[in-house]
């Protein structure tokens, strides 16, 4: 490895015999506006408790790891690392790997093995969702069966909030208030002209509907401005959705939509999958997201004469200039309950989040087996939505709106948030 | 009119034979984020000089005006309409309504100057972009030239940028800090794979690159994260950028390039004009906006496996949550400068923007003709684009920063901005 040459890649201290007692921490997955936060949770939990010698990085996850990509953040200056609590996005790198059975193949996980052993690491955080989970629940198991004296814990992040058993994920509540903001903003946007028209917002989630859903915070005047929301857990009927559109516009000039990425038809189609492309006037194909598919679908029928839409995209996992305070925090305590759990010994698990009350808001970590995590889907519950399929009610306003409260006071620099990007860990 | 019941819309005060001075305000094009902060310029100004009986506004523009849709501000409390200042987007309503020559046509100009001589208006402030101003010159010129005694005085607005004569225009530096903003987060998100890739994110300004510019505000550890910013100014051309990315993509794993709408090939036309829209893997069209269209031409070419792309849409007009301090400031000062100089009794003018320096940063308001404005477009200079035609120099960097320093303080409810939207404006 030519970075060994370069103090934060090698090994760290002169050894005699002593056998030091190592961690590492990783990222994994889609990024966040705070997954930064719970890797600075493990970081500074350690620097109080200095129960681990050093406290490693995995660059891009664990496949930077079967690299050697590894970088020693204990001997990193804290003034140089701690702007990462306030900087958005995977700070270590991220990958989308997963680990096969090994019942099929053990090749990966004697390589991950040695390595570890070799940077005498004693316990792996997993910074990640579903799929991270699964790796920790995998590599915790193969230890076990193998007498290794390595431990792996999971520390939640996923902005769809689709993980089972916790109250909510760390990165939902920021991605929910940037929705809400723009929900509000964009719906005083749409309201300038006299004309009627149709605005429709695309959220992420994948196949659960709470990022969408979340746009029931932004109210104005005391009132919800979303008219509709389409969540995937019901199925999409586009001449029901048309029929919603046309009789709002009976009611009102502007009507605004909100619609999931996930939304599928009653069998389980994508609307591209199930819908005719059509053409507009001037022969072209209006496609991109599923909100420009939908707008086409108004166009051509002509339910309404004037459609915009807005897919949020990637702004969903990277707002920090727009994030929860209190989502911030949590990330931060999961990060720091791992480190805190993890000289109990534990292994295979993970650190949840439980609402201890709403009003005053309270949270607090918990520890759940990474297993029950792993590849399951904790999807909207179908009691907090309307009866007619296109909206939610009450119950998921007061579930969300703790989950956007505060804002961070970020360090500004030429008019723009200051953060750290330690892209010396690139050029591995 | 039955609105004439509502204390709001009818003429305000028991009249003997006194003749009131009173204004009208109101808005036209596209909303920014800043343009109710000039609305409010000119209703505080005269809250304090009381020169004006009563200040109007005219919803929707000119119309509004045209079918009466008046109301009056300075019979509503302050408390109520306070909060427009820091409120995104037309708070007044808008319009894209061009007026005909009156050479052509006199019949709408006979109609509205009999409601503005109902109304005792005696001056007309309209806020808006190109358009508007052409609006302004040609209703000065017909009063003068039927002996009317109202005068039409124009305020800018405009995300764009594209005013000419005048140094920058009131809404832009708002949209410059948001876009600066999301290409550094969104940077940092489009880093976190160890995978090779391309991010494309497309501003608005029409056919100039200002906007699509501002990008160069966005650095890290002191380097611009934009490798690549293309303008309208330069003629676009698609072998060139993809020879750019190519490159580009030899030096480092994450290419991030910034697209203005309103690029064009040699001949004039817009891409979708220029090239054949090819299909991906699974037969379907990638349209959208240019970036869609340009993500499909490097994933056709094999130019790279992964692209992404983000259109900021109307997020750019209405991000009050990312607006700059200077840009409201400044808003607001056009607007309060209008009143003033109305006092002078000028008409068919506009109310322009002058840097005084730079470092401090310091502006004022200046009266222009509004006819050198009306139809008139400010490109971005060639002399700041570099050699190769594919980013901006310093000097873009140097204009443009000033204009996006400093964070509102937005009052905050439930976590999110807390905005003044009068809906009974538009129940008319």
């Amino acid at each position: 490895m030519d970075s060994m040459d370069n103090s934060i890649y090698a090994r760290p201290v002169e050894r005699g015999n002593y056998c030091m007692n190592n961690c590492i921490v990783a990222q994994s997955g889609g990024p966040t506006a705070v997954i930064n936060a719970s890797a600075m949770g493990v970081l500074e939990e350690n620097n109080t408790s200095h129960y681990y010698d050093n406290v490693f990085a995995g660059i891009n996850g664990i496949q930077g790891i079967l690299n050697k990509h590894i970088v020693n953040l204990s001997i990193i200056t804290y003034d140089e690392v701690k702007g990462l609590k306030y900087t958005p996005s995977s700070g270590l790198g991220s990958c989308r790997y997963k680990l096969k059975p090994f019942e099929k193949s053990t090749e990966e996980y004697i390589k991950l093995f040695e390595i570890l052993e070799e940077y005498e690491i004693k316990t792996f955080f997993y910074i990640g969702g579903n799929d991270s989970q699964d790796t920790v629940h995998k590599l915790s198991v193969y230890a076990k069966k193998h007498n290794k004296d390595i431990k792996f814990i999971g520390i939640p992040k996923t902005i769809d909030n689709d993980l089972p058993i916790m109250d909510h994920t760390p990165g939902f509540g920021s991605a929910a208030k940037l929705i809400a903001t723009q929900v509000l903003e964009n719906f005083l946007d749409a309201s300038v002209y006299p004309t009627k028209g149709v605005f429709i917002l695309e959220t992420m989630g994948r196949d659960t509907g709470w990022l969408a859903a979340s746009a029931c915070l932004a109210t104005i005047n005391g009132k919800p401005v979303a008219d509709f929301i389409y969540l995937p857990e019901i199925a999409f009927d586009a001449e029901k959705f048309l029929r919603d559109i046309s009789r709002k516009l009976t009611e009102k000039n502007h009507v605004f939509v909100v619609i999931s990425e996930g939304i599928r038809t009653k069998d389980g189609k994508s609307l591209d999958e199930t819908y005719e492309v059509t053409l507009d006037k001037f022969g072209h194909v209006q496609l991109g997201g599923i909100c420009a598919y939908l707008k086409n679908l108004i166009l051509s029928t002509e339910t309404a004469e004037k459609v915009r839409v807005l897919e949020l995209s990637t702004t969903q996992r990277c707002s920090m200039h727009c994030a929860s305070q209190t989502d911030i925090d949590e990330a931060y305590a999961v990060g720091k309950a791992a480190a805190v759990y993890s000289i109990d010994g534990i292994s295979g698990n993970m650190i949840g989040l439980r609402r201890l009350s709403n009003a005053p808001y309270t949270s607090e970590p918990f520890v759940l087996e990474a297993e029950k995590v792993a590849n399951n889907i904790k999807y909207f519950p179908m009691e907090w939505i309307n009866a007619e399929g296109n909206n939610v009610t009450h119950e998921a306003y007061e579930y969300t709106l703790p989950l956007i409260m505060g804002e961070p006071k970020l360090v500004i620099e030429n008019g723009l948030p200051k953060y750290t990007f330690l892209e010396e860990f690139f050029k591995l």
